[in-house]
This record gives C-alpha cells, sequence and structure tokens, in this order.
C-alpha cells in the first residue's frame, strides 16, 4: 500500500456550511488559492448544483487553481452530477464527488427511500459521473451509522461502476477511534474489489475526537484520504481540523510513516485568512494556530524555557507559519509597492477599478494608522467598499458620542442603492446607537446572534478592529464582518455588509457529509 | 475492577497556568462552587506554595467546597508539601498532589538531577506527604516521554509509600491515543503493586487528541482518573477538555460502560464562568460549549431537521446546560429579588458592602439596560468596581467622540489609589483614544497583546459588551476584563483591570504537568 497520504480540504464546502460562514465568490477564490499555496491535493471548492452563486463559485476556482484538484459535491442524481462537471470544466485536475445516504435513519426519514433504491441510485449516479470524468468519489452519508452489509453490497457496486474514491463520513461526529478505524478495515477487508479505490475518512468534531478518529482510519482502517477543513470550520462542532491533523501526521511520523505534501509554513496565514473571511474567532488555546498554541515561543521572556525549549515543544511555530508581524507599508508607499505587496500575499484582483479602490482604502488607512501589517491589507482587500459598486449597502459617514451620565448618540450616512440615507439613533452604547440608527432606515427585521471584535495585527487598540455580526432572518443566518480602526465604523461596516448577505437573498440547497 | 470514573478538574491550577488566565481568590472562589454543582469529584484549586495569593486562593476554596475532594500541587519537597497541607487544613476531603519530572530531558535539563536523586526524592516526597494526609496523587512530570523501565521503579516505590492516585501526564501533548493507552496498560501490568492504587491520565492538546488519548488511557490502560479543564483552558493548546471528555463517555456508554457523577446540565453555565472570567473566548465551532455546537437546536427553523432531529444530533442541548435565556430582573426588581437571584446563581458575596455595591452597579445597569440576564449578573459581580475598595485604579467617567474625517477623541477621569486624574487623548479610534488618555496619566509602559470584545448574553449590541485586554509587561501577561453596554467604556474598564493586575505584583513559581 501507498505510503502517500491525500489531504482533501473541504472548507468551501462542509466548512461553508457553517450557519453563518457562507462566502461569496471572490472570498472563496481568495481562500482556494491559499489551499493552493498550502499544496493540498484536493479543494473541495463548493456544491455547484446548490445555487447559482455556488455554481460560479466553483467554476471560478476551477479556471484559476492549477496545483490542486479541484472538486465540486454532487447528490446522486444526473442533474446535479452534470452541474458540477460543467462548472468543473475549465480544470486542470477535477474530481466529482457523489454521495447518498445509507443509513436506515437518513434513508427512512430524509430520503424516504428504501434500501433498494438507494443502492440503484448510488450505482447510476456514480455510472454517470465516470462517464464525465475519470476521478469520481462516492460517500455513503451517516456512513459509520448504516448496516454493514448493505453498506459493503453498496460499495461494492460503486467500485464496480468506476468510483475511485471511496470516502466513509462519521456525519454526526459519534465515533471513538479504535471502532472507526476497525470499522474502515472492517468494509476493506470484506468489499471484494476495495483495493480497486481509496478510501477515505470524514469525521466530525462533535465529541472532540474527530483528528483521533481521522488517523484510526489511516493508521489502522488503511485509509489514504483525509477530508478536513483549515481551523475545523464546519457545521455544529466542525470537521477533523487541517493543521491539527497535518501536524499529528509529521510531529509522529515515526508512528504514521506516511508522506504528506503540505507545505507547513503556509498553515497560519491559512487559518487567519479562514478566520477573518468567515468571522468565525479561533480560541487563544486552539492547538497548532490558536494565539497561545506556541506561547513559550512568544515573546515572553523566560528563563529555562529558552535555554531548554524542546523540554516542552513537538513543534516549532516557525515550521506552521507564526513570525512576528512585519511591517510592510507605510503613508509613504507608493502604488507599486502596494501591487507588488498585494501579489506577494497572492492577492489577485478581478479588475484595475478594484486595485484602484483598494489602493485608495490603503492610503485612506496609512493617514489614520501610521503601521500598515499583511493583516490590514487582507483586511482591506476584504472590505465591501473596495467592490462597492456591487453591493446596496454602502457607509459613507458616521458620528457619534458617549458621555457618562448621558444616553449615546449617533448619526450614520449610508448609502442604499442609489439612494443616500441619514439616519439619527440613540442607544446603550455608541454600537448599538449606530446600528439601532441603520435599522431605523432599513427596517430589516434581523435578529442579531452575535456581535464580536477582534484586534487584526499586533492586538492592542491602535491596530485596526474587525467586527463580525451575525444576523438571523427569515431562516437565514449570515455573519458581516467589517473592519477599521474606528471600532464604531467597523461595527456599522459589519452590520451593512451582513445585510448586503440578507440582500442578496442568496439560496441554495444544504448538504450534509 | 471498578466502573466508577473519577473527574478531576484542573481549571484552577493547570488552567490558569495559560498565560493571561490568572485569576483572583474571587475569582476561583466562584469557579470552584460552579465545579461542586457540577459535582466534579476532584477539584485542583491551585498550587499553595507557589505565591501568598495560590495559598490564598487553596485555603478559601477548602474552606467552603463540601461535595468534591479539594487538591493542591506540591513540588516534590517537604516545604511545598507542607504548605499544600497548611492551605487544606479546613477542607471536608483533601488532596496532595505531588510531582516531579521523571524524563531523561527534563531531569538533565531542568532539574539538573541523577535519576537515583529523583527516585529518593519522589519515594520521600509521597512519604512525608502521607503522614499529613491519606489521600496522596503523585505524577512523574512528562512521564509519557520517560523511560519505562526507570519509571516503573519510581511508581512502585511511590505506591509503596502510599501514593493513592498515580497520574501519567502527557505533558507536551505528543501522545498518541493507542500508544498513550497501551503505556499505561503496559505501566498497569509492570508494577508489581499497580492495584493500590487508582491510575489517571493527564493529556495535553497539542495535537488536538487531548480527549481520546485521555479517553484511550481508560479504554485501554485502565486509568480510572481523567485530569480535565473546563473549556480545554491550560497552557498552549491547552488540556483535555471537561465538556468533551464527560459527554464521550455519556454518549458512548455503551462503548466505555463507565459511570460519572457529572451534573451535565451545569456544562454551559461552567463554560460561560470560565471564559468571562478568564477572558478567554470559545469558539464557535468548539464541542458541546460553541455557540454552534447545537445550531440546529437553536432558533433556526429548518424543515426536516425538526422532525427528525435524530438523523444530525446525538447529544441534547438540554443535557448540557443549553437553554434560551430568561429575563431574570429589571428596572422594578428590588434589593430581596435581586439578593435571591444571587443565591439562586450560586454567588455569596464576601460582605454586606458587596452585595450593596452590586446592588447598587446592577439599579445603574437597569436603568441603561431594559432586560437583565443571569449573564448580567454574573458579569456585575465580577466587576473589579464591585470590590472597589480593594482596587488601585477605578474608572469615574468617560466622555468620547468621533465623526468622519476627524481624528478621534477621549477625556478619561479615574482613581489611582486616592488620586484622581483626569485626562485627553487622540487615538486612531474611539478605543485607542480612550486608552491612550489613561496610559497618558498611568505610564505603566505595558505592550497590549490581544483586545477583544464579545456580547454578553443575546449576541446583540443592546446586551453589554465583555471586553477583554492582555497585557505584557516585565514577562508577566495579564488578562483585565470589563463589561459595559458602552463598549468604549468596556475598554476602560478592562484596561485598567489589567492594570490593576499589573499593579499587584503577585509573583508565582511556575509548574507543569
Amino acid at each position: 500500500m501507498t505510503d502517500k497520504l491525500i489531504i482533501f480540504d473541504t472548507t468551501l464546502r462542509d466548512g461553508e456550511q457553517s450557519p453563518g460562514a457562507s462566502m461569496t465568490r471572490d472570498e472563496k477564490l481568495r481562500i482556494a488559492r491559499q489551499l493552493e499555496r498550502l499544496k493540498v491535493d484536493v479543494i473541495e471548492a463548493g456544491f455547484a448544483a446548490s445555487s447559482n452563486g455556488d455554481f460560479e463559485a466553483v467554476k471560478a476556482i476551477a479556471d484559476v487553481i492549477k496545483d490542486s484538484t479541484v472538486c465540486s459535491l454532487a447528490r446522486a442524481n444526473d442533474r446535479d452530477i452534470a452541474r458540477a462537471a460543467e462548472a468543473l470544466k475549465g480544470a486542470r485536475s477535477s474530481r466529482i464527488h457523489t454521495f447518498i445516504a445509507t443509513s436506515a435513519l437518513h434513508m427512512e426519514k430524509k430520503l424516504r427511500m428504501t434500501p433498494d433504491q438507494v443502492f440503484e441510485q448510488a450505482r447510476l449516479a456514480v455510472r454517470f459521473a465516470r462517464n464525465l470524468t475519470g476521478d469520481v468519489e462516492f460517500s455513503p452519508e451517516d456512513g459509520y451509522r448504516s448496516d454493514v452489509d448493505f453498506l459493503c453490497r453498496v460499495l461494492e457496486a460503486v467500485i464496480a461502476e468506476g468510483a475511485t474514491t471511496i470516502n466513509v463520513p462519521d456525519t454526526v461526529g459519534y465515533a471513538v477511534p479504535e471502532l472507526y478505524g476497525n470499522f474502515i478495515r472492517h468494509l476493506r477487508e470484506r468489499v471484494p474489489n476495495s483495493d480497486k479505490a481509496i478510501w477515505s475518512v470524514h469525521c466530525h468534531n462533535d465529541l472532540g475526537m474527530a483528528v483521533a478518529n481521522s488517523l484510526a482510519g489511516v493508521k489502522i482502517g488503511g485509509a489514504r484520504q483525509i477530508e478536513c477543513t483549515i481551523n475545523g470550520l464546519g457545521e455544529r462542532a466542525g470537521n477533523c481540523s487541517l493543521e491539527e491533523v497535518v501536524m499529528a501526521l509529521r510531529t509522529r511520523r515515526d508512528y504514521f510513516g506516511l508522506t504528506l505534501g503540505i507545505e507547513t509554513s503556509q498553515i497560519v496565514p491559512a487559518s487567519r485568512l479562514v478566520s477573518q473571511t468567515t468571522g468565525f474567532v479561533v480560541q487563544p488555546n486552539k492547538a497548532v494556530v490558536g494565539a497561545n498554541a506556541f506561547a513559550h515561543a512568544s515573546g515572553i521572556h523566560q528563563d529555562g524555557v529558552l535555554k531548554a525549549r524542546d523540554t516542552y515543544e513537538i513543534m516549532r511555530a516557525e515550521d506552521v507559519g507564526w513570525s512576528a508581524n512585519k511591517i510592510v507599508l507605510g503613508k509613504l508607499s507608493g502604488r507599486n509597492a502596494f501591487r507588488q505587496r498585494l501579489q506577494e500575499l497572492g492577492i489577485e484582483m478581478a479588475s484595475e477599478s478594484e486595485v484602484n479602490a483598494a489602493f485608495a482604502r490603503f492610503k485612506d488607512l496609512a493617514d489614520r494608522k501610521s503601521d500598515i501589517f499583511d493583516e490590514d491589507i487582507l483586511a482591506l482587500v476584504m472590505d465591501e467598499s473596495v467592490t462597492a459598486d456591487q453591493e446596496h449597502f454602502r457607509l459613507v459617514a458616521l458620528s457619534q458620542r458617549s458621555e457618562t451620565g448621558e444616553r449615546p448618540q449617533a448619526s450614520v450616512t449610508f448609502a442604499a442603492g442609489n439612494v443616500e440615507h441619514q439616519a439619527q439613533s440613540d442607544g446603550n452604547g455608541p454600537v448599538d446607537a449606530s446600528l439601532k440608527a441603520i435599522e431605523s432606515k432599513v427596517q430589516s427585521g434581523a435578529e442579531m446572534l452575535l456581535y464580536s471584535v477582534n484586534a487584526i495585527t499586533s492586538g492592542s487598540t491602535e491596530s485596526q478592529g474587525e467586527v463580525t455580526v451575525r444576523l438571523q432572518h427569515g431562516g437565514r443566518v449570515v455573519n458581516g464582518v467589517g473592519a477599521d480602526p474606528d471600532i464604531v465604523v467597523a461595527s456599522a461596516k459589519a452590520y451593512l455588509a451582513a445585510l448586503n448577505k440578507l440582500h442578496s437573498k442568496l439560496e441554495r440547497v444544504a448538504a450534509q457529509g
């Protein structure tokens, strides 16, 4: 058996399904480019048939990514699969990933199909996909809770139809390592043609064991592909964390003995990009990418730790891309320096007018903030106002004041399409007053589920505040992210960004896995 | 072998060692009370010999906790152990936990001792501890990376001296489940008197496998105690998460077959209390206690999920203490209602004057915020100003303004001891201006490592903002937390709270484990 392990990243598909983590086409494209720099083997770019927006995102990623295989999810029907193939047409290397639930519970309650119907549909779907591409992955959804005899029958049939990868999801995060590893081994031993496919694991983290389960699927079960996401993003408690599983395989190569193609120094930049884009914070005590993960390696001077670093460290911070922030640009930096830094960061703007808009925002920021870090530039190009012509709501101006003993006041000017609105409100605090002012005109009726702020770059209040606002309305949940050195302004931007996402009325079909 | 599993919580000891997570005596006491409600078997309350502050905290906890065993850490020397015993004197049930490193790397580089010296010191320490109490735990630090022959010799000797619990730490988070489980089993099989002690696991999460390793130590290794922390708090990537390991044992009782005493409905309140107290946020996709962990169970209306909840849920949100926020108090609530709610929340104030101060703050808050939730009350009693007479720096008044195109301005009045200061500053934003105004008078020279804001209660900006500021100065890292409906005021409070912690000049000895 090969000792090469395939890393399949599904941040843009399963990760994006987290309530509030939906991303625009441009955001997904930016993350896909970072995943390519990270050298993941397969990028699951989306679920092309779920919406026009997702189709466009998969297509855009397929058209530009060269070094990773680009994959689209598809339900086990011809329409979904044809749509995936269509979106993937421009890819140098592509994969169709089709799935259908095989557990009794899911077949009966969700699909309302008999096992024989599911068996037949799985077979026909893989056959259809194989006529369109040579690289077909099949997933029996809720596979780990499926009847093993039925599952073996289905898997044998789809391999016979030409499925090249068989992925066995623990959809609800119910597994423990020993049992999951043996389950995979058992399937591989019982399915007669199992050696014709690469086996894959897909674990959720509901009981905190997604990483260990995935590794048991590899070590005990003989799987050679792991499906995972940056920061463990994903529904509920999320998926297996790419950064943890990769660093476990590297740090314990003595035990796992497998080869990985991952460029680990791109892990922390990938983590930051996904966190900034989705507004999902990474907790300080998160393994590998949390702010405290290498606390001994930070500026803290402690006798003894420095002289014997290996007493407490099994990985080096540098190896996963932690490095001191470097001041890269300032007030006097010109257009060319800015453009060059964008290139070094791997950011490609869609048009010259976007570069111009970003540069204008950069000059504006540099007037108010002396040191501009890479993270500032990332926040800046992610700012909705750079692509303002596409957005419905845009902030124009804001003033606010608060004083002990008086009620905070805000006045906000913003555009809605071609109309400019001006509104005042008071509130419990200046942020509350500003959002109430906006809401008094927009009357979205949305409920706010989450409000959080993190400092970009050095963590100090001199840096930009990055605000995430999560709104819920009509059964949809969206996140808006806004950055500004002024936290009240950042909050208003984030609120308007969330309203824009609600306004886009993007509908999509939900998938699990 | 017994099927009763002991849950040993070390949030207040190993958790507190995270840079920035240090807590005051009162904060530790409040968390200890919540751990008692959670029915953990053992509370490691601190490391009594490390500082006078920690001694007082362990003593205060030992004096009030009745239903859990209270434990203090102690290095393997008579002074530390005597100090631990002294702090624990008032406890109904107490334990001394003594440790010494046994790995070649730690013995040589950190202790500069020979194996024979370590062996002798471990033996004498346990003997001394056993003369003071009947419940003695011994940990060979970095045990998992120790030479197994030497480790067996040490463990046999300390059990012979009367150690009742043997804890085997994976200090650097290097283990994988199968190897760690077999390591524990091997030790138990080789140490001739192993059946005279209860075996315990203590795992760190550097490779994301602390929970799975702990469970393998139990399932494969036969350990019957797990050491863990709320939210997985702890140095670097933290310790095994109590909430994850407990819910894995409950949800997969079919596999583990063990009995737990934990009152799981107290898990989410414990998570919130620890997060609010330390300022360490919990990421949304954190298992069990993250905001998205039960996203399907939240207000989101989705056809299909509701009609077949078990298709995607293996635990119920109610079972771990997720419940809708209830409006508990408002503007018209009186002193008695407030006092009663404090009691129901398990909050005991140290004196009548503290109750008065808290009630005054409550009335002030109720004037500005119509609905007061349990979390508001928790934030309120944690506010430094309630115990203001003990604090050096206190906020008196603040006014600030910002307007598009102008530089934000702030004016802050605060007390330092008995002196009142008034200062103005501008800044990149109103928060920055406010903190710069304070710093212009205090001149602490501290570096800000982190600034973050989370909304308490419903997540909307109508709720209070809870700001965490992490400062570093002279090799020390402290967190300050401040809450207020006005985010700028909350930031100023958090900054002053952090300065108070720096000002207290608390010094302590560091321990690992």
